[in-house]
């Protein structure tokens, strides 16, 4: 297996591009090589381009590195790409990447519905990787597009991947709390949301009611998905919270759980399909279900695990929908870079990359 | 109608208790005649015993006044007293004045299940006053304890009690995103809640799944309140606001409205049961619905119409539910304070004081 | 005297020109008639075009009217207008007003250090606006242009125009703990700031080093105003505070106080000069100075007299500067909006409006 | 050289104590094998009894054991302890143990000003530590008192102690600007400080005014310290940050420098006494100066080098004091358990531990 990769950041300036950055600063396979940004920072060193907005120092061998125009000329020998794109531009500059041969790993919305484009959590559905071969991005074969769900989408289905399993899934219902660094940099204004809570996230019910049932879905022989079919119902609202998304869960489930004991026991029973593979961004535990009543909470648990682990709390038996629990996850680590990057791991034990 | 009160504030020090004197400053019936706290307080000025937390200052009649003991000996003259006890103490204080012929309007949780004690809000059932009639705490007749609700279920049953009526009601879950003046003072430690959320509030869910019943139930000819017979299924979280709840609610609908239109016309059609009365905090709107996506939100309208206002926004159909919104009051006025001073201006209308 | 003006807003929809519009809602003298903002805005009514950012509804008369670009043509029957333009476009555009005849009372930087024009904050400086009469903006000798400071220089030339008559003063050394709001909207991005401080402000020491010397300098018989001669160092920087400057204030004085009760007594039987106006936006006690230690906050003490009032707190002799103390303000109402507002009236009693 | 030793923790369950274990639990050199807490504490695994407000989890191993009343009699085995006690209790608790032969490296501020009680931040004043020599709190010579300094004076005289040695210092006017981690577990109240500032920190600004002196004084040939002889002014407030205490600093110098290059130039160059020593808690460069005005930052910097390096910025020459700057570090680590663990480190390599 090869381990040693060179890799470009696409969107490299922004608050995505920076997490990549500072994840795999001492990542052991996958080394940055390239960097990528608007035109107004091509040509500009990293530090003069970037206004460093992570709690960490930004590592010097990246600070003196040179920015480059988001274009697959700049990008050669670079093994893939992983990309914090904006929206507004991933559908042409991943295209573009893809096209010229180099595998995209996105954190973009922009082809997560495609056909044959994996939406992809590793321990939800390693198996949807397989898609790719139907991927005509690239008439040679060699580039092709991943990507990653929404950020309060991967805590959601890491919760919900065990009880469909083990129950079966009626319904869902939830309210996600959503810290502000999920819309960049500079994002929120301090005005709107300190000591206060906005109750509408533009884009962002729509992709939660969505993407589960995909991740949650079966490939099918043909390399597409088979979504899941049960209805998921959210209101998303943004909170005075820095890192850490946190879900107030309800759900329905098929086959009735006879305690709470019983759901915990799935959870905590759960095999998970990464244990084997010593992905180095996998966390020992994707999973953890806390029995204190004030936890999980964003500033203490966000960083569990490297930022990797979904925390569940507040597990309890209800009268309406069987079951409501708490969850948490690092929404610019775990729902954003740092699932890329156990994408891209995926994709090298794969045989992709 | 007698319109001059002399009234005291049982719990005065405490966070609740100095809400009641900031807004009862101006208040055209009632004039605080009597501050009552604990043993350590009294015999202190207010402006000694009290560390005053409100955003405008203590008035300045108030500062001087001597602390009292809450023992109704202390309170002669006094035509009733508002509580804002805790609730470790609230059990046989109140009693007691109420046993001595001093009407009590309270705040405290110890007697909203009590058989004859109307658990009030005035918009919402103002028929349930009536069984004070049944009430023995004062063999003579003269005292009563008469109590206002857990501060979510007031906005909850304000945007309930139209649909209810309107359409019938299955079921309601809801997640409660709760401001830390909730907690009073001390209260919640910085420590746990700046940039954080705290995903449980001891001894809230219970009061928010059977409190909404009471209210919207009706009153029988034995003065007893036979309770709604739906279910109500909460999660309530502490989050890193000052003042203002905001809910975030699903109802299912016995009767299926046509569209969000007819939905929020039932809100904006309901007719208020105060509208005639003039009761000076009676808001001249209990109810206001708006489309903007980005309201209602604590910071913004917590305070609309002096804090009495429920604002609802985000309304819209939802697959499983029916019916999804948020709703926005501010916790110690409307739900605590200001909402108990509603609740004694019905009774002098009604000519209980 | 004339007492009832037709005002217009320049800048709108912006921080200021909200605050503006908040303040003069029932204000007995002016009333707003005209909307001017950027052409983007212009031909929109205020509703749509401004991000309502107040923590009180917006007026409804004003939310119907229509939006004006910022020209005088457009502002016909204005008799004077309020600016809280960019500083971008002042000059250009206060210039324009003023040329064709129409007074512009600024909140700008731009026109603070022209020769003629009064930087005023009526308690401290009346006299300064004879200055006006040398203005030669507008030929016919109707428009002028009025500013007021600094948002921080108003708290701090509150706290020491007592002590410059009482005592002189040789040096002033300040760190000055700036709200959000000072920034505007968007302003200060939330993950800048949340939890964190930012130790600088772009081009705020500059000015809080100079403008008190103008505001306590001396009009000249000229017009002109010899400047106040002493040094002021001030380290300024951004705290997550929503509303209300709070300034550590260490002053080296000419002549030594023999206690702090002294000091204080200068405070406190300061003559203030608008005592007899009976202006409606002045503030009963301009400067008040507390005795508890906890006190001032900006959460609590901002909105004193209708946010109009400095509080002094912490006063105490020094050994290496004689005196310190902590002073606060709110920042866009008497640091901005109102302390305008406050110029106009004075204008008005003096004949100029 | 010995480099294992078994260490206690005095005060395990306080905010300071959690600090100890989440810094000692990869510790080369120094192991937990005690747990001391007040006697409601005693007899409970250290998970029952502590409320972790670490946004790391408590280590496993600590979760598990036993916690100890605060009396030697359940230290036997240890080498020495780590007091975070609180100062209500320090003097007979650390005295005791000192007494009954085991050193006693504190962080509570009750023996700092000991007579031969070395105050000690290692980089500052390391020669200090052999005042050890003449304490007699142990007859037998083996048990002993070192203390570190309040938390704000650490990075101070981190900045001051090469501007003492390099120009000599007049005095030094500073604003403390102080996280609500230095107030401990619940300290400030949510209410109290949530979007505000508390201009007073009880005992606070003494502290800072004299602890400094010792610091930069000089041994004495009897084991005593003669204190710096200039004055230190400070105001100390209390701001909405987690962790990281900053400093508006201004300093009067002996010896004017020609630039502010110089001064840079003077902290750069510093010689850190414990370059050569290798001592684990050490951070590599003690000092780092920025150049970026919006730098240095509670959020972004507290944690560099681990918590242990104090950062300084916007340094400036001005007018009446020379010197203009801002210094941060962290708080609880830097200016408690991290300075505390390091001044053992000194110890052992001194031989004194």
């Amino acid at each position: 297996m090869k381990t040693q990769y060179s890799v470009g950041i696409l969107g490299a300036t922004g608050a995505v591009g920076q997490k990549f950055i500072r994840l795999l600063e001492n990542h052991p396979w996958f080394t940055i090589k390239a960097l990528g940004a608007s035109e107004r920072s091509a040509g500009k060193t990293y530090a003069e381009a970037a206004n460093w907005i992570e709690a960490v120092p930004c590592p010097g061998t990246i600070k003196n590195m040179t920015v480059a125009a988001c274009d697959p000329e700049f990008f050669k020998g670079i093994d893939f790409v992983f990309s914090g794109l904006d929206s507004s531009v991933a559908t042409e500059v991943e295209g573009a990447f893809a096209a010229a041969g180099i595998p995209v790993i996105s954190n973009a919305k922009n082809y997560r519905t495609g056909k044959y484009v994996p939406l992809l959590v590793p321990e939800v559905n390693p198996d949807h990787i397989h898609s790719i071969k139907q991927q005509t991005y690239d008439p040679s074969g060699k580039g092709f597009i991943v990507t990653n769900p929404n950020c309060v989408t991967v805590p959601l289905v890491m919760a919900l991947k065990p009880l469909q399993e083990a129950f079966g899934i009626n319904y869902v219902i939830l309210t996600s709390m959503q810290a502000v660094s999920g819309a960049g940099y500079p994002g929120v204004p301090s005005l709107d949301i300190m000591g206060n809570i906005v109750p509408f996230i533009s884009g962002e019910e729509p992709k939660i009611a969505s993407e589960p049932l995909k991740l949650l879905g079966e490939l099918q022989s043909d390399g597409t998905v088979k979504d899941a079919s049960f209805p998921v119902q959210a209101t998303a609202v943004r909170v005075p919270v820095l890192e850490g998304h946190l879900l107030s869960v309800s759900v329905s489930l098929k086959n009735k759980p006879a305690s709470i004991e019983e759901v915990e026991a799935v959870w905590n029973n759960w095999k998970n399909p990464l244990a084997e593979l010593n992905l180095p961004f996998a966390p020992e535990k994707p999973i953890v279900v806390t029995k204190e009543d004030r936890y999980p909470q964003p500033r203490l648990h966000s960083y569990d695990e490297n930022g990797m682990r979904t925390t569940i709390g507040r597990a309890r038996l209800t009268t309406i929908t069987d079951l409501s629990f708490v969850a948490l996850a690092h929404n610019t680590v775990r729902g954003a870079a740092g699932g890329a990057i156990l994408n891209a791991e995926l994709l090298v034990k794969e045989g992709y990359l």
